[in-house]
């Protein structure tokens, strides 16, 4: 069973969900924000997991909804709260309703994504809605840092890194480890397997913060240098933060909160220049490195034939668009 | 074990609860809004619905903890969606910190009231969440049908009464449902409890509708006629629109919209002449006693001796302000 079958198997699951009817402005936000599709990478990972055990993975299918269904909650209400305009290329729901709405769908989405994490047998219950839950709250913490950190003049690379654990890492984390729980893997194959997603995680979005610098522009489908626009404190910036010396310091300074369209192409080649001077790219690839090699070595540990943990380990390196 | 020694109870376990520490922005408006107080009477309900089946009420205390947070993160979002700058006389958390705090705060209450909710014996899991999980979906819908209602010109009675059932009578219902359950009771004794439950509430908030108008300005401790000045679509209001001659209804008309506070005193006086004309006081004293006599056939049906609902018959006499 390749990734495309179990792609399908997901879509066919999220296509059979009934979250409600009335009141229709209640309930159409949630059909709304499912549709807009995504790469649904969480179920995935739940039943790449649960594939490693059993290839019978049907019993992890609505649980793995309720993930999806649980992700897209937290990107209706952060949507809220970054004022984002569009999601996936469409209007938000606070922008296409109102906030009050995007409140309200998101809360019994969540409510939603609970009922399908319930659907597992009795004996798994109390362990699976315990670390669902852990997950939950550390993933709204994950989010409060971010807002915190906006408002913050100094944050610490380690900060950073807890930021990003929290409100991405984890998730993908106990995506993989439901899968395992939910086939009867040994506790520790389903923490080692927590932890190749935590740190596939961590590494996956220090890449999408070298990609908004040194991306491909065609491939990476975003503005080159959004980050460095909107002054957003990503590991590069604050990498070299910490390593500038007074000139670089003043240059890094001196363009913070010029937003103007006019200064953009400048502003970008500016800051750039800084992260070039002191190795940003190279040292943000190490340590991308670092965590994808600590992943790995997670993955190593689960005790089951390699050749069970081929499709997993693809799908990683696939995710860092890397050959090994 | 009287309604004093329960509340003590209650109290006690609410003081132990964690919600959690960092970050302190996420966490600190959960221990704010926690602390302002109330009645605690939806975790009150679980214990004396727990104590009618076992005087020992131990386990029930968390899960009725949960019950509590839960109502509170419903105070948390809904004070945003309706702006209002106070709750219990003090600042309302969208006001102390932000909106972005409320909403990932209230977020955050409800992964902990589920957290509560989950300690409970391994064979009544399923059920106690997946009725607490439909519970929470139905006071989502009430809300969103009050924010509905505030924007149509048109509700039927009928719409009204289903929007407080879900709004605010089926959490007090399930309270009681919660108990009964945690307990080992009967199913229908369970579901009576319950239907109790509901129907109190509901001619609860039809006895706060009425007070509104008529209440003794000492005893209320609100403004008279709040409801009548901000146009408030309640069971009073409505009644009169389906019942009103030419005359009386451009009287009502006439006055809508009219907020200033100059006329404040005369719109008040002209809307309750109009309820005057019709009854409407009758009327709705009428309403409230068919749903309180509803709810005391359910509680007489429950299959446990008179004297141990005398404690929860009491209290709701005592809601309702009645002697008998």
């Amino acid at each position: 069973m390749d990734i495309s079958t179990l792609s399908e198997k997901i879509n066919h699951t999220l296509s059979t969900l009934r979250y409600g009817e009335n009141p229709s402005e209640l309930y159409e936000p949630i059909r709304y924000i499912m549709a807009l599709g995504g790469k649904r990478i969480r179920p995935l990972l739940v039943l790449l997991a649960a594939k490693m055990y059993n290839e019978d993975v049907e019993k992890t299918l609505l649980p793995a909804a309720g993930l999806e269904v649980f992700h897209n909650f937290t990107l209706m209400h952060d949507d809220i709260m970054d004022k984002a305009p569009l999601r996936r290329g469409k209007q938000t729901v606070h922008e296409k309703w109102n906030a009050n709405t995007a409140i309200l769908s998101g809360d019994v989405m969540l409510v939603r994504a609970y009922q399908l994490m319930m659907q597992v047998a009795p004996d798994k219950l109390p362990k699976v809605l315990e670390l669902f839950s852990q997950t939950a709250a550390e993933v709204c913490e994950g989010q409060q840092l971010d807002m915190n950190f906006e408002q913050r003049g100094e944050v610490s690379i380690q900060e950073y890194i807890q930021m990003i654990t929290l409100k991405t890492a984890v998730l993908l984390g106990f995506s993989l480890e439901l899968g395992a729980i939910l086939q009867g893997a040994p506790d520790s194959d389903a923490e080692h397997l927590k932890a190749f997603g935590d740190n596939v995680g961590i590494a996956f979005q220090l890449r999408d913060d070298l990609l908004d610098v040194y991306g491909d522009k065609d491939k990476f489908g975003k503005q080159v240098g959004g980050d460095i626009l909107s002054d957003k404190k990503t590991f590069l910036m604050l990498t070299a933060l910490e390593q500038a010396n007074e000139t670089q310091l003043q240059t890094i300074l001196g363009w913070r909160d010029r937003t103007g369209a006019e200064t953009a192409e400048e502003k970008v080649k500016a800051i750039t220049q800084v992260y070039d001077e002191l190795h940003i790219r190279q040292q943000t690839e190490q340590q991308i490195d670092l965590y994808f090699r600590s992943a790995l070595q997670h993955l190593d540990a689960v005790q089951v034939p390699d050749e069970r943990k081929a499709t997993l380990r693809g799908l990683a390196l696939q995710l860092m668009e890397r050959d090994s």
